[in-house]
């Protein structure tokens, strides 16, 4: 099975991006798109990443996909109000950077027909002014199905990520969450802390260079989206950060032995990014 | 008094792009270039970033800039070496990214015509290969000079920064030593840290995406170079890591007290790094 008529819910950089890049990979697919925000459903009208429509309801009507691409603490409110105008045949999933939490209550919502989703793409940037078509291009995109999930439904996602040009990676919602403290919600504390403490020196922004600005780029995203995720993934973040800290503080006790021992400590790590990025392609 | 003749020893990425940006602002001026790996000569000479010599006697006579682009660790013994070769009128400077051990050394062989720099770019490429004269544009370029310093070297350097694109930033090597601790050697080490903690667990390098990619891109760099300068400016690094800890602790703790807690606890720090993004135009 795959997709015939696509409805997205939320127009931000995600849902607007997936709609613009299944309008470029098949220009004749209805594509459906609503956001709760008028401002947002005209930028996303005036850059046609989907046809917006004025309701939820009319936005679902026909469509055998169905996308929530929605702050995490917002899918459960939104997927209830959503029961009775999704139809019956469509596959739903949704986008949410946190899977444990969120799986169960959309199961319990829509049944076997919900697949989780999560693409890694994204910028700083947010809303569906900074949407683009190949946001998804080269990246991966994690596909979480339980014992429950229909095989139609994960294929029809399998269908939708390689529309846009991602690789599915199949994982639990649990693995998932216990993996992304480690490449996303750690890092994002981190970045804010190093930009926190660099804020309490008198004279430091004068000599910032392109280091920090890489380091603390993800930093300059939304607080209270962030906030949400890490809030809906919270044991896995606190162990992953207890292990971040470990491997910081074996780096301090290098540098304090010295210049030798700290090299030797550092190449590990920088191989295992280096092997990483020659993989990914990253320049 | 401004420079008629430079001589770059070290044609790595920073020496590299001096002399490409100095060829490009001044197409007449003599820049002559020496590398001590013959393989950075053969490529400094086929990009033309320099008239590349064979020897440091040839590459500094008649030089009234002279700009030692080497790693940290060689400078006092480069400097040793150079002493008798060097034109006695010609203003000194060096590129190291620590100061307050190296400006005592260097004047010490030196004296008052020697003023030291520190040019707040780079990558995380490394060598000849990598250099490119606009890397210095719009960037700062710190100048640190002491009591000892003449008016003449300090304005000779401040017309090198001006050539290539940079502005002067001055400030003493102690405070510059403080500053890069925040704004580079920390935030290098956590990165590593972050590298180390992904490679640790299994299946992480799946699920990575653009955030981790940009905050571990310093941890690219090469271990030895960093693994020197941090041991430099250890105790300044010892410091600034223990705030950094303690901005992480308190992000933790207010993570554990849930989402509104932990946004109202970013947002300062968000807000100080939107507000550098902004003055110094990064996208």
């Amino acid at each position: 099975m795959t997709f015939t008529s696509v409805a997205i819910i939320g127009l931000g950089l995600i849902g607007g991006s997936l709609g613009a890049a299944l309008r470029k990979a098949h220009p004749g697919l209805p594509v459906r798109g609503y956001d709760r925000d008028p401002r947002a459903r005209e930028i996303a009208a005036a850059r046609g990443l989907a046809t917006v429509l004025n309701t939820p309801s009319e936005t679902l009507r026909g469509a055998n996909l169905v996308i929530l691409a929605i702050p995490v603490d917002e899918l459960a409110g939104v997927a209830g109000e959503m029961t009775t105008m999704t139809p019956e045949d469509a596959v739903v999933t949704d986008t949410g950077s946190v899977k444990a939490q969120v799986v169960p209550v959309m199961e319990a919502v829509f049944g076997s027909r919900y697949v989780g989703g999560h693409p890694l793409a994204g910028t700083e940037r947010s809303g569906p002014a900074a949407a683009h078509p190949d946001l998804f291009r080269g990246t991966n995109y994690a596909i979480t199905p339980t014992a429950r999930t229909t095989p139609q439904a994960t294929g029809c996602l399998c269908a939708l990520v390689e529309a846009v040009g991602a690789q599915p990676v199949f994982v639990s919602p649990g693995e998932h969450d216990h993996l992304v403290a480690y490449t996303s919600h750690v890092p994002y504390l981190v970045s804010v802390a190093l930009a926190a403490a660099t804020a309490g020196i008198p004279g430091a922004g004068e000599l910032v260079a392109g280091g920090w600005r890489d380091a603390t780029r993800v930093a300059a995203g939304s607080p209270g989206l962030y906030a949400s995720i890490l809030a809906a993934n919270g044991q896995a973040v606190l162990e992953a950060l207890d292990v971040f800290c470990q491997e910081l503080a074996s780096l301090r006790q290098a540098l304090k032995l010295g210049r030798g021992t700290l090299a030797a400590r550092i190449e590990p790590a920088q191989a295992f990014r280096e092997r990483l990025a020659a993989k990914r392609g990253w320049l």
